[in-house]
């Protein structure tokens, strides 16, 4: 992916409307920015802008599974009933979200909708000693899951890739230690990507093997959830738990909580051994005893995370990114009226910019101001560097933060960092 | 992904033998070196050490299509019958790979098998005049294809990443200096990857809108094609073009040719204006008159070149790579017997190579030499590195390459580049 761009060899074009079907902010600002394509109300294509975005989530991601000293590994969307059986997740009755499809050769498959059970059984082939574990899969993967209903743009979507973790641990000491590792990991994240100040790691409920799961929820109003914080905590607890027993539980008072709209943007999951005891999961112990493993689930949704950020953080002129997660660093503008001295500077200073490096989008296009001002507000790009016949006078670059609109007029070597 | 890893945190094992109803040399060996799982016919998982090389192999075909100018998007498995049933390719009586599904809320979905149609339908959202053209667009994407007969390995399977670019011209003779261009890549590419010397631009069937297209054909006993190459030059032809007509087309005597078994690794293909026609792609020539966009279609599966160059490159003793596609460069073996002081001097070696930002992978079991060998051999990084009390009393490590099995005793120095 190179670091810079001619925005005239760019081959999408912003568009004033979205498509009238689409009622969400996210998706709607998105397809305008020329970020992302409607194939179909729940899937959507990644178009450059759009993809970079994404790929610097990921990017995030991945850095902060592999320094929790997790493995990556990729599994398949195409999905094979028998196993699923197993575990009593294949009838339409117990999942809801399955595609399914036939094999011209016979028999059915499913499309996976997460992957708990092939990955159970593919340690089968990995795991027989004590010596075996701890251990920690993840992927970044494409998930297939059949909803009724896609109104949230990006946010819940039919197609998407998800990054899921699987951890293998010995004792219920060794798992809550992966667990709280993975939750660290996920603060991280939610930090690095500009969401920390508004996520909350929020219990929710934990299924048969654990008390709670945690999910962690980003507050927006575009969120489908509901959440309870503490007024004078950051103690966050989903709808669905939020009862006096919890409270009780957790030591607090119902009435210390403020309900709160909120999308999920992550949740870590203690499986316990359900899927291990039913596909047979086991580790000899150190007497030669076969155990189950405990296993615990971690997802994050790129995507929607990205879509989460775009309800947070737009503005009523279009997108913000947090620098991290832009798909360029800086928005090179020519104002040249026809001024051929003014556009060679242009040409000269990205020139200068590629050398070293930064990532610039340069919006090289014979278009009017305006019509460049527009764009560049709806794509988002954190810093606006302009190029003008007054800038060419003055010796300084018009620097504006997309964020604030903040305007500073700098020297090409403060640019440049020399 | 870190350049460096201990085996004994490695999740995965070799194994002696690969599951019995494997059939293929590649799906053997990158199951039991545990490149691969296999989840059923024809479906694979990729596991660490096999998605870092088939990531090795992504990352070179992105690097030469971007330097092509190709824009990278990501379009989805799901499609849309409405758009396929306009160019006629939804039926399965002419489509025979479909995957086709059930949306819940009404209506068939298909798993793209490739996608002329969809990316044809979102540049009319971006070509509307000759100044937004040529362009070019590429995707490393999840294909689905129902194949019948899945015995190949990784060479064919029913689920598979793919790269596809697109190319979108104004007249003949952009389309055909994009597709030279294309065709340059394509060299560029399996040079790169290890392969130039086996791959032969082949002549092959060009289909309504062009005479010729070509495919890169690799020279492997596990190919399922059949190619003529002239006995003196480079020149080859596809069996199901190889006729005394085309060969005179080409000014050559049949009788000059020798068949051989090869495999399909790319192709490159002239689409004429087959679904810009369709679909109504056009743009408006200078004089404003509305003109189908002529397009090309161009395509690398990645897995399918991995499966390619084991069938090509592995021994009897198991994988062998090329340096740019292994999974780590080198693989430092510790033989310490028991004796503290060789472990420690493997460890502090360990150390200074990742300091060095080398890529290892650092074999620190506690196993016998003879099954730390046998491994090493199956897994093919390309250089081994032995630590052993013998080369601690000499003060040289022994290098061995696994290609060619030769010898060298190197001081540390050297092997850091200090």
């Amino acid at each position: 992916m190179s670091n810079t761009l001619r925005q005239s060899e760019l081959f999408t074009k912003t568009r004033k409307e979205a498509p009238s079907d689409e009622v969400s902010k996210n998706a709607q600002l998105l397809i305008r920015a020329g970020y992302i394509h409607k194939e179909m109300a729940g899937v959507y294509s990644w178009l450059p802008l759009g993809l970079r975005t994404l790929n610097n989530i990921i990017r995030i991601i991945r850095e902060e599974m592999d320094a929790a000293g997790g493995q990556e590994v990729k599994l398949t969307g195409l999905q094979d009933p028998t196993l699923w059986k197993e575990t009593d997740r294949w009838s339409d009755e117990n999942v809801d979200v399955w595609f399914k499809t036939q094999l011209q050769s016979g028999g059915e498959l499913g499309l996976g909708f997460t992957h708990e059970e092939p990955i159970t059984r593919l340690m089968k082939d990995h795991v027989s000693s004590y010596k075996d574990l701890p251990r920690l899969l993840y992927q970044f993967q494409t998930k297939f899951r059949n909803e009724v209903r896609a109104k949230s743009g990006v946010m819940r979507t039919r197609e998407f890739t998800m990054k899921d973790l699987y951890s293998f641990a010995r004792t219920t000491e060794e798992h809550d230690a992966l667990y709280a590792r993975m939750s660290e990991a996920y603060t991280t994240i939610f930090n690095r990507v500009g969401l920390g100040k508004y996520t909350y790691k929020t219990f929710a409920s934990g299924g048969v093997f654990a008390k709670y799961s945690h999910e962690f929820q980003t507050l927006t109003a575009a969120g489908e959830d509901t959440i309870y914080i503490h007024t004078d905590s950051n103690l966050a607890i989903n709808e669905e738990v939020f009862t006096d027993e919890v409270c009780a539980d957790l030591g607090v008072q119902k009435a210390d909580f403020k309900p709160h709209t909120a999308s999920e943007v992550g949740n870590i999951f203690s499986l316990g051994i359900r899927f291990s005891s039913a596909l047979n999961l086991q580790f000899k112990d150190e007497e030669g005893k076969g155990t189950p493993v405990i296993m615990g689930s971690y997802g994050i949704g790129p995507a929607r995370l990205l879509g989460v950020m775009v309800e947070t953080l737009a503005d009523e002129k279009g997108l913000v990114w947090p620098e991290e997660i832009a798909p360029f660093q800086y928005h090179l503008i020519v104002l040249d009226n026809g001024n051929e001295e003014v556009r060679a500077d242009a040409d000269r200073l990205f020139h200068e910019m590629k050398g070293k490096d930064m990532s610039v989008l340069y919006d090289d296009r014979h278009a009017r101001a305006g019509e460049k001002f527009a764009d560049a507000d709806l794509i988002g790009i954190p810093k606006r560097i302009i190029v003008s016949e007054k800038t060419l006078a003055s010796g300084e670059y018009e620097v504006v933060t997309r964020a604030t609109g903040t305007s500073l007029f700098v020297h090409e070597q403060e640019l440049l960092g020399n």
